[in-house]
């Protein structure tokens, strides 16, 4: 088999590779029926408990509380984007704050369906910091407020959450859910693609506060309603099989990692050692800010263009990949998502140094 | 490995079993990358390469003419029933003709949108055969007209297409795309969940004509236009990379097996076969008119529901998975698609016959 190389990719990422292994292992016989998981049917018994366990899973591990329920979702964030303001705008106001690109895309759609307020926004520095959480100018009459809690292309990160009091907070955490412990009955609603943290591209995980589903209207097309997913347990029509089923077994390697506390802080270390390199010295420079810095986004430049390139090939020709920031920021982007092994992480900080060395 | 049992499920369906093994064997390693397919970027040279030629094999296989194009979405037929009426019904009126349980189900979602005109119906008969095309009621002033050229339930089929003249005509083709040669220039729209003929669970292909793409309105949610996915190639946002990569193997199987001519006789072949046995005698009772029959879903009763729970158990303990019909209906429903093979079909006769021998 060819070597395997680093996976830095934005998304979709990086997979533990025992996941990969045991979806290869059983890929034509599944639970022992001689069938492939690719082939059953969604009303069968072995996808029902695939499902179940998916949720009971992803509740046990991110200490979601009993009022909440977990559905898996078609269509990306992007599509969230849309259901959200469908759902619980609806010719009101709701406040978003204005992190960045992805943020910029959730408050496009919500202008489609009422009034948007921009409660804080971090375009004037190029998006590479997070508002200050005790400055946001919330509404009072707000439906809810709509915070993206990672930015995957700027590589920045809410490190605490607002109380929003009695109006729901939503968030976008297709980039950094899972990363860390945080405190879900906050939220009136989650909502992440999974190709980041949880899994392949094809499924989004939405995490919905029991009284925010009966807020979803009665008019708006059956699969555009949250109500539709939470009565049918995400089998309205024929889910995403595969990936729902792939997210079930990412979810048990978290937990075969020692939960989300070890995987916690074997992100904190690996971003910690990175931050730690680019804080060092003048060669490489962090876009962002230190206290809002991602966890799962290390964004970075060099002194000069030319320099960005010769570092993308040299690092692409050392099986590093993916390394490319977005084109709105330029330089380098390090995505070490949760299955991103440590050992990685020190490989890219050797050829790092090498790389100075040769070129500083 | 365990014996691999015959697979009748209604969808999610049988898969061709070379293709399984081919994901298999490259999952850890797609392209001599060392990745895994499920974990590269879709920004990335390799899955545009499967992205552009499972729309080239497709138009290929289905003589899709130029000036259509193909596009990979999420969310199922469940989410086109709605996303048809809100690009192109919009206040005005549209034509459905209800099939059956499918039907059904795309004329709620459009009234939502606008006004439905049923131009014809087989609920009379419980869905038990396909109304004649030269007796459809059409409104002159329709935007388009809607079918189900395939209903999964009942077991009925079109077996050709009205002529709706200047009028667009729209198809759920997701249980039967790809099963015989059509006319696609007669169609505006076709859409179909993959989960039947195409591949796994977790992709919507559609095919669209230009000129259709152009109605899209602007002030539509941007995931739930066509025009977004048809000017991004189907790469807005993440697209289902998995699921689009099997449709494209499944693609390439189709073409090994001689294309869809060869596609179609086989599967002509298979039907007749068990038709043939349906119509013979007494015991086993078709549910669906001669002229109407599916070449997918044949559905028929037995004597009693006592002798249907026991040829349902007799037959899987024989290996033979998924006969039961839908519960609308009852009684037994043999799905067999595309990737079923012949020699499974002469299995389910010989098990009749022996099971009508000692019951009948």
């Amino acid at each position: 088999m060819t070597a395997r190389p680093l996976n830095f990719y934005a998304g979709p990422a990086i997979l533990p590779l025992e996941v990969l292994r045991q979806v290869q292992a059983e890929l034509l016989d599944f639970n022992q029926k001689g069938l492939s998981v690719l082939e059953i049917s969604h009303r069968s018994k072995d996808y029902d408990a695939v499902n179940k366990a998916a949720e009971a899973d992803l509740k046990e591990i991110f200490s979601i509380p009993d009022n909440y329920r977990v559905l898996f979702l078609q269509g990306g964030a992007s599509l969230q984007f849309a259901m959200v303001p469908m759902n619980f705008l609806r010719g009101g106001k709701a406040d978003y704050v204005n992190t960045g690109v992805w943020a910029k895309k959730a408050i496009k759609e919500a202008k489609l369906f009422g009034q948007v307020h921009v409660a804080a926004s971090a375009e004037d520095k190029n998006f590479s910091y997070i508002p200050d959480i005790s400055a946001l100018d919330l509404s009072p009459d707000a439906r809810y407020v709509h915070i993206t809690s990672n930015e995957t292309i700027s590589g920045t990160q809410w490190q605490e959450y607002p109380d929003t009091g009695d109006v729901p907070l939503v968030a976008d955490m297709s980039s950094d859910i899972l990363c860390r412990k945080i405190p879900v009955s906050r939220f009136g609603l989650i909502y992440a693609g999974a190709q980041k943290n949880l899994g392949p591209a094809g499924v989004t995980v939405v995490i919905i506060r029991e009284d925010m589903i009966k807020l979803c209207p009665e008019n708006l097309a059956t699969m555009l309603s949250y109500k539709t997913h939470a009565e049918n347990d995400s089998l309205y029509n024929t889910p995403p099989v595969f990936s729902v089923y792939m997210v079930g077994l990412v979810l048990k390697w978290i937990k075969k990692q020692g939960g989300l506390a070890a995987i916690e802080a074997r992100n904190r270390k690996k971003a910690a050692r990175l931050y730690d390199v680019l804080d060092r010295g003048d060669f490489y420079r962090p876009t962002t800010a230190g206290k809002d810095r991602s966890l799962m986004n290390i964004t970075f430049r060099l002194p000069s263009e030319e320099l960005e390139a010769k570092f993308l090939a040299e690092s692409a020709a050392a099986g590093m990949l993916g390394l490319k920031g977005h084109r709105s920021v330029g330089g380098i982007r390090a995505s070490i998502y949760n299955a991103f092994p440590p050992e990685g992480v020190e490989r890219l900080i050797e050829f790092m140094k090498s790389f100075e060395a040769a070129n500083g």
